[in-house]
């Protein structure tokens, strides 16, 4: 079996596991749990691990290429054996994206504006697990709950930056750069993207005036051409 | 009688209808009213809530496809039946601006720059009345009066967000997270009117030059096919 | 004499004018001034009150177009008019640079980055002096020095907006959406001409190659040309 | 001997001394030092510094004409004689990167991006240093440790600015400007960069129709030579 050939097989159940991880995982660090139910979710996360694992493993050995698909795909392994990443599993919600695209085939900006629509819910919904995971009990935290966590997350990502909750560990503050990073790259695209979109529209008039001009050459090397076949046709006549 | 037609005749009074709807929900929330006051000005709210209401009922009607107008215009059914929305009813206003663009017909980049200011200017209006409404008497709060409300609202609609006023209920926020997204496309609308703009004048030089070559080219042809009218002439006088 | 006659003789001294009225108040505003000193500081500017004052009157008595003229420059009125707009005056400076420009005739796009510099200088310069005006002496006020009050401009106006330092007037607070809205138009400018270059850069390589094209088209129909004159030399040899 | 032919030479020793400084710099700052290893770091410092001194002094000793580059890099020696400007020293570093592109030879686009995000991340350590160093043993100061230096550095740049961090000094204050400015620089430089590949992209499609507009008239004037070909070979043959 290819590794291409894994890869599509393999990429709805991922998707799956990416999905059940999500609500795992938000659940476990947004509920107040009892010591079995907390024991039940452990079980969960554990599995889509194991199936997430399992994938990167198949996926390795049946590279054509092995230390290059190795060395490629180093944040793979690394997001999979530090549980500090644990949030970012659930980026590989975007190969969900991926996925629809390849089906529908849309125009490139509407693409790209979708892609960062998506993204950017990701990264706040991911973004509010784990800083609510890494400051939930931290001494002289102010990010306690999950809707606190959730707009601390809009505050970032849009760079206001109220100052009313901000990170003070470590690992919140290191989501907290995530978001800022994202944030920038959202505004930078939505720019860009309508910069685009104003630029196509302002050229257009310009565009249908230069081929007005050309269509003008165009008539007279046509005209030419009939000119010389004329001439063509006379000699012809003569010889005979 | 067709959606279209009922729209043009409805089109003013509508735009009355926000107008009034705009007076009242200002006064409502600034003003601290006595209790017979508020019952006229909740009578006004109703009436121009009714008129919205029936405005929505007649299109929908009047469409020649109900079930596809009645899923692209869910956002209006959505603003209509959730109080908590009330103030995005402002935003009808806008239609105010497409009336007025239909007779000028003014550049599309002025056109734009013109709809961005109205636009952020009703946003910021309509996003200090809702926060004040939201934050006024909730515990805690830092944003109770009109002005500290407007305030707010220009530090979140530019991202500045100095941090001394925030909301604190979830309304709030989410009135917040509008401002915040509304900032980010008004900045990436001016950045991008801006760029077009400097794009297009720069540019003006190159075409000029590329148009010179072409003008070169066009006088080659020119040439060229007088010299092939002289030949076909020549043979002419030679036949006779 | 002229509009324009008056406005050309007129342009230096009310530069002149304009750095008087510039340390004069920088000198009220920041510096601790006994009843004498304050007097003098007073008098001088009035008396460049007065000379922008003039400067308006003539330039409105010389206009062709006197209601048009008024019409278009409302905005000098106010700001000769009300005091709370003194640091506006300073904006005055800017046609300094417009002179600067009419003789050196640099490119677009350096043009607009030196007035972006100087604007964003002015602007900070100007902003710095207002809201000390404005907050120096209100209660609860957080800005009490020059020093605090440029640097509460620009975490203002590039939108960091710490929070350490915030106006709490309302000529203060105008004072920073004037700034904000300054920085928005900063960024976009920046962001617009860098875009601007990169285009062109980029774009130059492909334009190469375009012109290599039409090379070849006009070096065929130059062949094409040749061959038909020696067509018709042809005939006119054999008809002699 | 040149100036190139020195600049040439005195290339990696300089790079060598900029990370032996950087090193230095970050452990006088960071860490914690006993009076003998104090004495160490700033006898390594002073050396680095003589280092940089003495390039300075020939390279301006080789110039062809020795004003005009003395006026050129006034920049250098502000930086070597001003011991509060220390810290731009790391901006040295940079040349790292001059030297390795010109070896690669990359496309504009992806030199540009590489540039900014190793410039954002010297500036951001660079900054972190600086600020740290003056506000370390301020009175009233809260930021007395590196990685509060560096997460300030981080809300700084990206300019969310919440205030939980803030310099007091005037120094901390010159170092927040200039991150503040490479912050907008760095963001503008993103979205153009997106800009640039978009509008490529979207392009991309049009030309292609051009080119093939452009083709069918080639081949319409390729058709016309050999048309008038055939006629000449024609007359020749009669001729005979």
């Amino acid at each position: 079996m290819t590794q291409e050939a894994w890869q599509k097989h393999s990429q709805w159940p991922m998707v799956a596991a990416s999905l059940i991880f999500l609500v795992a995982y938000s659940i476990q660090v947004i509920a107040d749990l009892g010591p079995d139910q907390s024991r039940a979710i452990d079980l969960i996360i554990t599995i889509t691990w194991l199936a997430f694992g399992a994938d990167y493993l198949i996926s390795l050995l049946l590279a054509p290429k092995k230390v290059r698909w190795f060395l490629r795909n180093l944040h793979e392994l690394v997001i999979l054996v530090l549980p500090v990443l644990r949030p970012l599993r659930l980026l590989r919600l975007l190969t969900l994206l991926k996925i629809l695209h390849r089906a529908s085939g849309n125009a490139l900006r509407g693409r790209i504006i979708t892609y960062v629509i998506v993204s950017a819910g990701l990264l706040i919904y991911a973004g509010s697990l784990a800083v609510l995971d890494a400051e939930e009990n931290a001494a002289g935290s102010n990010i306690t709950n999950f809707w606190d966590a959730l707009w601390w997350s809009m505050t970032t990502i849009t760079t206001v930056g109220y100052g009313d909750h901000y990170p003070v560990t470590v690992l919140g503050r290191l989501v907290a750069i995530g978001l800022m990073i994202g944030g920038i790259t959202v505004l930078g695209v939505v720019t860009a993207s309508f910069a685009s979109w104003l630029i196509e529209r302002v050229k257009n008039e310009t565009v249908y005036e230069t081929e007005q001009e050309d269509e003008s050459l165009r008539i007279e090397i046509s005209r030419l051409a009939s000119e010389v076949a004329r001439l063509s046709a006379q000699l012809e006549s003569r010889k005979s």
